[in-house]
């Protein structure tokens, strides 16, 4: 999703860097236009960095660990964080970036490879009018549509995890009823065909219940992401009273395809802990 | 849902009788045009009998219980089962029938109230052939959506089934994700918002999370729905080797807002049990 954001950026006519672990992908997204030059040596000079990557550890070490840019970076330049981290990470990294004299914009992204490569996603944002103004260019060439959840970091953080934990406990959810309709001798088609128009639809069902349909689990969204951001929902409710019982129980079931090595393939594959659990085939 | 169906039967121009537990309500149908006589009197005067109950029990009762009105059926007549039941007795019930040359149409209904009175439910059918041209003019005057799952008693029973796992499934997830985002100081009212427009959207979500924001927990749908049907869920799988663990997860839900004496409010009214784990006002 990175590299989708930077090329929408290319796109809009910003010079931008690309900066990734593979460095194959760096050289491919200078031949696209990417601009030259090392995050250190360039970091004084940019506008904004927009961090894309796997979770709250990740971010803080591009920010903050050794060779973090956060630090070489000017006053007034805005960090926008799209990882999906906890709300208390977020608060913590507005804190430091503030005394730095940096913005920080609070940025979780949703939609896939795809809206990011179209500028077309979704992000839940949450920061000061200066980080929403400084980041707006940012803003303008990547998302769709962007919420705006508050004044400070932790609100676009703390939106993404409930959409998380919505989504996770649904795509469950889903792979549960389909094998329980396969116990019945109803088919997974069947099941698509009559529940989405139906109460018991949900965007997760639309999305992913074909993937069961033509028995195709190549990953759009793979198991391991759920093990990561249900994992997030139970990180943040340690903090507080609240017991997430659904997401808990769906997070088990990701952990079993996980478990099974399907932590890679798409996560409707879900239904298969189901049908092994039961002894059918699907 | 039943005095509904049988005011949508008068509409169509049909000679209707009406029963119920609630003599004052079978009074006041006949008031609005429904037809006199004890049902053991008409009994073999009727093309179609449809039973709208509570569950498989009373559905037995109603037909082959004492004082049941199946053996006083004329061959040929339509039994038309409503009542959220298992698979296996929707077939025991047709097996039955057919001893008494009475067809038998699987139909549970899904729409509640409003589309009962209207003619407008969704009807998940199962039957043979004979059933459904029995029971067609009963289907076209109470339903705007009539699924057609199969040539015998039972595909129409698990497919509600599979529908009422999902439905309860959702409804306790979304008050799990709005308890969630209270904590972390987000508002029923913009969990509302932002996730109807995202991908963590069902339709229970929709649905449901206006009676949060608005307070109201006079039930559209009650919590001892949900013991009911999640408990069919639960029975149907215990037929089966398949353990439901979301919906017996969000059963175990239902059940704490039952015992807290909240079993007749709106199934929404599940978001405080999750408040009162949590400590938190809702």
């Amino acid at each position: 999703m990175g590299l989708g954001m930077a090329q929408s950026l290319l796109r809009a006519g910003h010079r931008v860097h690309g900066v990734d672990i593979d460095e194959a992908r760096v050289a491919a997204f200078r031949d696209d236009g990417g601009a030259e030059g090392a995050p250190a040596d360039v970091a004084a000079s940019l506008d904004a960095v927009v961090t894309v990557v796997l979770n709250g550890p990740q971010t803080e070490a591009v920010l903050f660990g050794e060779d973090g840019i956060a630090p070489r970076l000017t006053a007034g330049t805005v960090v926008m964080s799209c990882a999906t981290i906890t709300p208390s990470l977020a608060q913590n990294l507005e804190a430091r970036c503030a005394e730095l004299g940096l913005l920080y914009l609070d940025a979780p992204i949703s939609g896939g490879s795809l809206k990011a490569a179209s500028g077309d996603l979704s992000i839940m944002a949450s920061g000061s009018d200066a980080a929403f103004s400084a980041a707006k260019d940012v803003l303008d060439a990547t998302a769709a549509t962007v919420f705006t959840l508050g004044a400070q970091a932790g609100a676009g953080s703390a939106m993404k995890a409930v959409n998380q934990l919505l989504v996770g406990v649904h795509i469950a959810a889903m792979g549960e009823a389909v094998a329980f309709a396969k116990t019945q001798g109803v088919e997974p088609e069947t099941v698509l065909e009559v529940i989405s128009q139906c109460a018991g639809n949900s965007w997760a069902l639309e999305n992913r219940l074909p993937h069961i349909v033509e028995d195709d689990y190549a990953p759009r969204s793979a198991v391991n992401i759920w093990l990561k951001d249900l994992g997030i929902v139970e990180e943040i409710c340690a903090e507080t009273g609240l017991t997430p019982h659904l997401a808990r129980t769906a997070l088990a079931q990701f952990q079993k395809a996980a478990d099974d090595g399907r932590g890679r393939e798409d996560d409707a594959v879900v239904v298969k802990v189901y049908a092994g659990e039961a002894d059918i085939a699907l």
